[in-house]
């Protein structure tokens, strides 16, 4: 306990630093220069001045962040905006070292798992080639290692109560490069998909069956990722007469939102990396699975493809195919099994209606921010300032899907929440969908670190689509974003402090820009609690 | 009988002056000018000579056709091709007055079908309108009058043994003005769908849902059409790694079939026009039918969608969208109902496996049509020609999907083969589909009325490409087909003569060329003896 306490003292004197400084100080000046009163409506009325000169808070040792791709990124006030972003003081908030309570798994437990894993995986194997042979089925064998120092497991071990991996682990490049490349040794169905035992889901009727085409795979070093194939172009828009829930999900969206989630050093979206999987040699030829076995098509062009897994009508028009075997898709890495690190999902209580003319509570009452504030897990804490987080980056992905949010129990309701499954942003770059922003909008609430960085990225040394064409530069299936697609996120940015701003003016800064932890519970509940409290 | 035979000899002899003229007599003058052998392999071997000062066949009265969109045409010698086409001898073979027993259906008995139809729908409405005020459903209504007069019943009365409508009946242009722009007074589902039940057809798993979206329409004068809407634009290709069976139903490739089949005298294919229909004035806002009613809905762009009537995963990704209520689509005549004129749906011997893998047996065996010139009912009469002819129009418009064909039973196996369901035409502009050939390359036989047909359009006078654009021309939605797919119908009519030129040369012209009705059975036998056949 007394190490959160340090924490949180830790963070308010970096957070009030920051404030004075990038805030307070300003202001005063502005008085003093004669300026009526604060509100005078300009769009950089919430903009960070420069700063130059002025006291930071405590920085870390790291003062820019390895680059994604491996190479050294060029110094800080050199031509690289994304270097110059994360070595802004603002990126550099040094936090105390880490309790054993506040990383998700413990290394003795966690290698455990994997042992136990793996041997599990040598038995299958052992048995599955013999049965293999017998049958006549050919099956391409691989030398598979387990390594307690591969970056999967570091990335695995770095979770902590506040984010997905820190800011300097040099595991997370490791692990994009080598979900990027590594060989593959087996593929199957996602867990997801094994529940739907080969039935479409039919009670979800307006669903799409053929989102189903995702597939888990394991890499040489046993670390395991999500593939989803490519479904859509670029430059293809989403037809304006989709339903969101009926939109493709598309790998480049959820590629470009891990890219965004670092952006904005969220760090609450598994590492992402993109990767041209050759379908037959990495997917088809390397399964155990009958039944994925038995998608595979050769098409009238004579490439390989795949179809969903579905008994009634979702057949060879879901289809996606190799050219002839080469697909794009993205790699998301899996999180810790549920079974080691158990996670709750949460529906979100901004939910949309999935049918077609249904209307959530959220869409006719303005006041509906009012009743979620006095509902626990609501009420108190971190919460609502995550889920207002959370609206910030769909918005800016122009997600409307987030039906659901996870977190992982361990950390009770203080614990982050998991951006998984963002497939189905940037699907139309010319619209912007407000409707998202409801929570930030209704609740005019923010948190004052996101407010920073938000007001960093909007400024023309950092600009956002920069940093982030930057960032997304070092993915293999580059450009991954269109150019129309990253201007838009300077756009949605603008109009995102724009309702800051309009909050600000009738509240006050006060009731809108949030110190974060500020409401903190002295204790994190756990998610039994939470289940007992319902 | 007689008269049977009378239309015989005179088709026989109009043939022979045809094939006199056309063929052998610039035969023997190419051989006087010392050309060694028939088949010197130039593409323009089996073209026709130009005809001047020739003895021609005996005319009709009719020197030209009413072109379609009802104007009257340029004269024949003028500036419009296919006035001239229209003109040409080959399309102006005076047939004998047809008796009782050639025509499909009797005047009075027909009269009666209708009487009683109209009358159960008066009843019918009357109810409707009671039971719709009793539960506050709008039904718009309109006033319905039957005429015995109006072009859709001339149509039925017009279908003889030879052909679906006479060359010169005005009742035709005169009907597709009516489909294109009568009130529509009901909507609902074709029989097809309502025998579906609500379900998917969930045994044909590789079939798409999507392809449910026809709908019957009746209009003012109860004229009955079969409306498919667009489904893609005209500028987009079939994508090269779909199977024929999966492809999209396309309104344009409907309209435009019908007119090639025009072009092409086979005059097989209900008359099909083009329209711009509102879908929820003339479809939503006149249905009776709740099921069909039920899958309407508002777009996220606010247009009027509706989806196919599946119970399963079949929904809104295969929705069509007005904008915001006008969709075009194609309205197809319906032939006279199945009590009063009976057909049957006989499987196309070469028809293709509708699976990933299969093959049949034509597309592994050369000699496959050996076997089915032994076969009843190929092994005797047209009907392998006529299979022949529907090959030919299948291969220029690229239709792979012709599992089935239909004959009215009344004709019985002279009856000839209606061309029915064209909409999976015209896909891909670029590739011409050999194997859709095959009964021709393989059985290498042809009517010579075909022939000459075809030989006529191959011709710069007469270009295919270029009657085709202007029959189009009379269509509202004009234009129907893009420049790639007209110029398709050149290339591709090129390669219907070349292989028939191979086979000629092979087996020489009397085993190839076929006089039309050569080997016609005496008495037509009826369906019903069809099936104690089998």
């Amino acid at each position: 306990m007394r190490r959160d306490r340090l924490f949180l003292a830790a963070t308010l004197t970096a957070i009030f630093s920051a404030d004075l400084y990038f805030i307070l100080l300003p202001k005063l000046r502005s008085l003093g220069q004669g300026l009526g009163h604060f509100c005078s409506c300009g769009p950089n009325n919430l903009t960070l001045p420069r700063h130059g000169g002025l006291a930071t808070p405590r920085l870390s040792n790291w003062t820019s962040l390895p680059p994604l791709d491996g190479t050294t990124s060029e110094p800080a006030d050199g031509g690289s905006k994304l270097g110059r972003l994360f070595a802004h003081p603002l990126y550099n908030i040094q936090t105390p070292p880490l309790g054993p309570e506040e990383r998700l798994l413990h290394a003795e437990q966690l290698m455990e798992y994997y042992r136990r894993k793996v041997s599990r995986w040598e038995r299958h194997m052992k048995l599955y080639s013999e049965a293999a042979a017998a049958s006549n089925i050919t099956v391409t064998e691989h030398e598979v290692t387990f390594d307690p120092d591969a970056s999967w497991v570091k990335f695995h071990l770095g979770i902590s109560r506040y984010t997905l991996y820190s800011r300097d682990d040099p595991a997370i490049p490791q692990l994009l490069k080598e979900m990027q490349s590594m060989s593959v040794v087996s593929a199957d169905y996602t867990q997801d998909e094994k529940a739907l035992k080969g039935a479409c889901d039919c009670t979800q009727v307006v669903k799409p069956s053929g989102h189903h085409l995702k597939l888990a795979l394991k890499m040489q070093n046993f670390a395991k990722a999500m593939f989803k194939p490519m479904r859509q172009q670029r430059d293809e828009e989403t037809p304006e007469d989709f339903f969101y829930f009926v939109d493709f999900q598309r790998h480049n969206a959820e590629i470009a939102a891990f890219h965004l989630d670092r952006v904005l050093d969220f760090r609450r979206v598994p590492p992402v990396a993109g990767r041209l999987v050759n379908i037959t040699g990495e997917v088809l030829q390397v399964t155990h699975n009958e039944d994925l076995r038995a998608v595979f098509f050769t098409s009238p062009a004579n490439n390989t493809c795949f179809f969903a897994k579905c008994l009634y009508v979702c057949k060879t028009e879901y289809a996606v195919c190799g050219s002839p075997d080469l697909l794009e898709g993205s790699l998301s890495a899996y999180l810790p099994g549920l079974s080691i690190a158990p996670r709750i999902s949460i529906p979100n209580p901004w939910i949309r209606s999935y049918t077609f003319t249904g209307r959530e509570e959220w869409e006719v009452n303005p006041f509906f921010c009012d009743t979620i504030k006095q509902l626990y897990p609501y009420n108190s804490g971190n919460r609502l300032l995550n889920i207002i987080d959370m609206s910030i980056f769909d918005f800016l992905i122009s997600n409307m899907d987030r039906h659901h949010y996870e977190i992982f129990t361990k950390f009770g309701d203080e614990g982050f929440l998991l951006h998984l499954d963002n497939a189905r942003g940037f699907g139309k770059h010319s619209q912007d969908e407000m409707s998202i922003l409801a929570p930030l909008s209704q609740c005019c609430m923010i948190k004052r670190s996101t407010l920073l960085r938000l007001q960093l990225l909007a400024r023309p040394e950092y600009r956002l689509s920069d940093v982030m064409r930057e960032s997304l530069e070092g993915d293999p299936l580059q450009p991954i974003l269109t150019e129309p697609h990253l201007l838009a996120l300077d756009r949605r940015l603008q109009k995102v402090l724009r309702v800051v701003q309009r909050c600000v003016r009738r509240l006050g800064e006060d009731e809108v820009i949030t110190k974060d932890f500020v409401k903190s519970t002295a204790k994190p509940q756990t998610a039994t609690e939470i289940k007992k409290d319902r």
